[in-house]
Formats: C-alpha cells, sequence, structure tokens
C-alpha cells in the first residue's frame, strides 16, 4: 500500500467545503496563514482556498514536497512569487468558473450606464422623478481586452445581444471563433478612437500593467464608457479619473482598483456617471462549491496521473488561451 | 386639382420635427392643447405626438372630418375615450418603435437586481466598500405577460442569454415562435410560484387592470423579482408595497405607477430593493426621430390608400399580435 499524499488546504476567514472525496485518498491539512509551513511539511498539493492571500512567500521554505499548487481564483498576479515562478511546481487556477458570473457583470454594467440606472437610482434616494433618455446597446461597439476563457465567454454573451465585438489580445488574428478579428495589445491607443466600450478583463502580468495608460485613455471618445472587471492595475487611474472628472468620457464601472479596498477618499467614489463595485463581478450563486468541486475533480485527474486542465503558463502569468508558439 | 388633406399634429412641450414630407402633400396644422380644436376642424388626420396629452375629449366636437388618429406611444390606456372606441376613426400607435428600448431595459433591470447593482451605488454614495455576492441570470425563469411585440422582442432577447421564458397572454398556447409555451393570464395565480422574474410589458386595458393584484403578489416566491414596464395599473401596488416592505419578496424594477410622476410621499421611494425609474424604459437613442418617420410613412401610406400598420384594436385596447377569431 502507497503513501497517501498530502494536500494542504489554506483556509482563510471562509470556511472550505466540500473536499469529503480528497480526504478519501489524501490527508488533508487545513491551515491557516501562521500554520501554512506546517502544513506545507511534506505536502505535495496546495489548495489556496483563501485565494488572495499572501501567506505563501513566507512559508515557501516548507514547500520541498509541493509538487502542485491550485488557486481558487482567476487572476494569479498576487500569487506568482520569483521562487515559485522559477520552481517545478504546476499552478492551477480556477479556470471556467467565472465565465458567467464575469460575462453577466459586463453586461449588466453596460446596461446599467447606458440605461442612465446610476442617477436614476441617485434620484431615487432623493424621492425625485426626473425623466431622462437611455442608450441602446445593441448596435454599440465593445474592445473587449483579455482573449482567454473570461473574455471569450464576455465576447459571445455582448454579440448574443446585439453589440458588435472584437477582442484585444497578445497577438493580432482575424479568424477567432469568438472575436472575429482580434487586434495586438500594442495597437490600443490607435483603434480606441471609436469603441463605445473598452471592457477589461485581462490578466495583470509585467505586460499588461497600465496596457490602459493616459494615452489610450486620452484617445478614447468623449461617448465610451469603460468597463473594468479585470485589475485596477491594467489601467493609470489617475488618467481615467482626470477624463471623468473633466465630463470628457461619458463613464466607467470599475469592480477592480489599484489598492482593494479602494480608499475612502479615493475621487471614483463620488464620480456620479462611474458605478464602483466591490470587486465582486466574478462572485455569483453557487461559484464557491463550484470552486471546492473543481479542485476535487483536479485532485482525482492529479492522483490518476492525468493532465491537469487549466494550467497557468508561470512565465505569461495566466493560462493561455492557445498553445503559445 | 384634389383638394390638399389636412392632417392636425398635437405639438406639447417637445417641438415636432420631421414631417417635412406630410407638409408637401397636406396641410400640416401643428396645435397645442387649447387650439385643437380649431386644428382639428375640417382635418382627417390627427397626429397625437404629445402621446400622453389628455386633450383629445374636449376637442373631440371638431372632429367630425378625422378618419385616423395616429399616437406617437405604444400604450394606448389613456386616449381610448369611449367617443373616440365608438367611432369609425382608426387609430394606430408606435408599434416596433420601442421593442429594442423596452427589451433592453427588461434585461438591463433584471442584470441590476441580480448583481445587486442598487444597494452597491448607495454604498458607493457613502464611500464603503461592501463585498457582496451576486446571481446569474442564465438559467433563471422568466413570465412575460404581453406578448404583442414588445413582449416577443422582450423573450427573444431573454432568451438570448440564457433565461428559460415563457409568456403569459389572452390565450394559452403551445407553439409559440417566441416565448415556446404561453399560458392564460386567468392562470397567473397559479403558474407564478417558481418564477424568478414576473416582467410586465403588457397593455393596460379593463381586462388587464390589477392584473398582478394581491393574489398573484402573494403567490410569487420570496426570491422573485417583478419588472414592470408596461402600465403601472397592471399591479396592486399596495400588495407589491407590502411583500417589499415585509422583506419576503426580493425586489422590483418598476417603470411605471398607477399616479405619475410617482408622489413624493409614495413608499416605494425608499425600498432599497426596488429600482424607481421615471418612465423611460421606451426611450432611447432616435426615438423621437424614429416616431416622426414612423408617421410619415404611416402617412405616404394612407396618401395612397394603402393599409396602416399597427392598427389599434378599439375594443381590445392594444394592436393584437395576431388576428382575433
Amino acid at each position: 500500500m502507497t503513501r497517501r499524499p498530502v494536500v494542504a488546504v489554506l483556509e482563510g476567514a471562509r470556511p472550505v467545503r466540500g473536499l469529503e472525496r480528497v480526504a478519501g485518498l489524501a490527508d488533508v491539512r487545513i491551515a491557516q496563514a501562521p500554520d501554512l509551513d506546517r502544513a506545507l511539511d511534506g505536502a505535495e498539493v496546495l489548495f489556496l482556498w483563501d485565494y488572495f492571500s499572501g501567506a505563501l512567500p513566507a512559508a515557501w521554505h516548507a514547500a520541498g514536497s509541493l509538487r502542485w499548487l491550485h488557486v481558487a481564483a482567476a487572476g494569479v498576479d498576487r500569487l506568482l512569487f520569483p521562487e515559485l515562478v522559477a520552481s517545478d511546481v504546476v499552478v492551477t487556477n480556477a479556470h471556467g468558473i467565472f465565465d458567467q458570473p464575469m460575462a453577466e457583470y459586463v453586461l449588466g454594467g453596460m446596461l446599467h450606464t447606458a440605461k442612465g440606472f446610476g442617477p436614476l437610482r441617485d434620484r431615487q434616494n432623493e424621492g425625485v422623478w426626473a425623466w431622462r433618455e437611455g442608450r441602446n446597446i445593441a448596435g454599440t461597439r465593445a474592445l473587449v481586452v483579455g482573449t482567454g476563457s473570461i473574455g471569450r465567454h464576455t465576447a459571445r454573451l455582448l454579440r448574443a445581444v446585439g453589440v458588435r465585438v472584437e477582442g484585444v489580445g497578445r497577438t493580432a488574428r482575424g479568424d477567432d471563433d469568438a472575436f472575429g478579428r482580434v487586434h495586438a495589445s500594442t495597437d490600443l491607443e490607435r483603434i480606441v478612437g471609436d469603441v463605445d466600450w473598452l471592457v477589461l478583463v485581462a490578466p495583470l502580468t509585467p505586460a499588461t500593467e497600465h496596457l490602459v495608460d493616459a494615452r489610450v485613455i486620452d484617445a478614447l471618445p468623449p461617448t465610451a464608457v469603460l468597463v473594468n472587471a479585470g485589475r485596477g492595475r491594467l489601467v493609470d487611474e489617475d488618467a481615467l479619473v482626470r477624463r471623468l472628472t473633466a465630463g470628457t468620457l461619458a463613464g466607467a464601472v470599475l469592480d477592480t482598483f489599484a489598492v482593494e479596498p479602494l480608499p475612502g477618499d479615493h475621487p471614483l467614489w463620488s464620480l456620479p456617471s462611474v458605478l464602483v463595485t466591490p470587486h465582486m463581478a466574478s462572485n455569483a450563486d453557487s461559484w464557491l462549491d463550484d470552486l471546492a468541486a473543481q479542485f476535487e475533480r483536479n485532485f482525482l485527474l492529479w492522483a490518476a496521473g492525468e493532465p491537469l486542465p487549466g494550467v497557468v503558463d508561470k512565465a505569461l502569468g495566466y493560462v493561455p488561451s492557445r498553445p503559445v508558439p
């Protein structure tokens, strides 16, 4: 009889659930940040249920047995520290789990802005009946930055309601089944001049930090709306605030920020044309159960020696949507 | 040379526009409410650009030449007074113009509620970062009450984003191309027990007033949300307020009310689970130009003796989506 593998789970504030089948095949050690190193000692597998925790670097000295790390998140920007990247540890993420809620958040944020629901909600809270026209989103043009699983699902949902969508990714291509045309992200400044919606669902990597810089922001037409459900640091927030405050940009729907929680004195809170949401775009319905079930499925594959889905390219910083040449 | 027809236009506060081709074929008399009778004297056609005006009954004595009345609205409940109904005057409405904005309003209202954007906007205005989960709308169940042009368009849009839709109309049927199944409105109380969204886009008629009465309201599950973009008097507002205030109904998105503007002291203003909008669901983008262009198209048909589209059945109180047996 072979030794049972050891699976460390970093739990955090939200109790982990639904790992019964893992526990049937492995010794599961549920840990909090201060005892993560003890849990890691001899563990082959680490499940980061507390997906935003920064505890791993300090416990890395105990991770000598680690072969596979699964994180219950899509973005791995807070996770990929140099020793992990340099190691042979396979990293997988919650690939696919967030596609539907993220796509619906983007569509909902677009409709929220198009129909003026933010200002109308403000008038409601004042008890004021102030008629105003809305806009239709059918026929408008969206650029979706990020061509992974979430971006593709978002593009398909927007197309289903009549929005004209193109994609922005690492490399330009013309035959994409979700986007039709994909532009290279290096062309962003040149191509945003006639968009209605600039939608960010890209991962944060050294290559995408401030991808939407002041030049891109300034190239947006006054009627455009920025929707950021990716990462705050994709955007030069100061440049965004400058145009929004000047009233030369129609609005923004923001779920992610350079600093989270968004500081209480940040100007984004009080701009009526902005909807600020607290990094919740990916969280809907059974997401916690789905995250646990996904790890369990992956663990059964791992235990059987099968290939894992959702493997992060640690050099790129995300799960490539197709093999990198 | 034949006499040019006379077209009276009730203008109201918003200037009428784009009737150049009508003016080329007819004598166009632009009137305000006090001089509507003078404009009607000898007029064969009346265009109610001021679509909510109640001025016509008082001027009806001068409408002896009137053959056709076109109103720049979908609902004709405020228009159909007994003398008009009893007359031979053909009534047409703005059939089709509002399909897209209304459908998008309904979808936007559903996503607004599902993602919690109302409460999140309130927290934003307090500068408070308060994470909360959303819901997905894909896979949820909507009943769309109203099987006319707007209802059918709404059903198709909701289906495109994965909502399971059925219709509610005058008569039950099983083979509808937009709804699949259509239930009879008399069955409403019995069938709402498992809906997520009860969507009202029906016309207000003697048959639909308080169609959603206290019994229907009370049959809704606690997780349900009412979306009313039809008319306020479709709903027993007191029964709705009672359940919302008790917290036993998830929410409501309301664009129409029994009394409009909604009175300043009405409890609907201050329920956080409700989005109150000021009867604007149908108003988006080029709607005013579209309304004028539609009348112009119809006038050219009328002048050529061709059948008119969007003819209201004055006994039913709306444009039937298919011939009434």
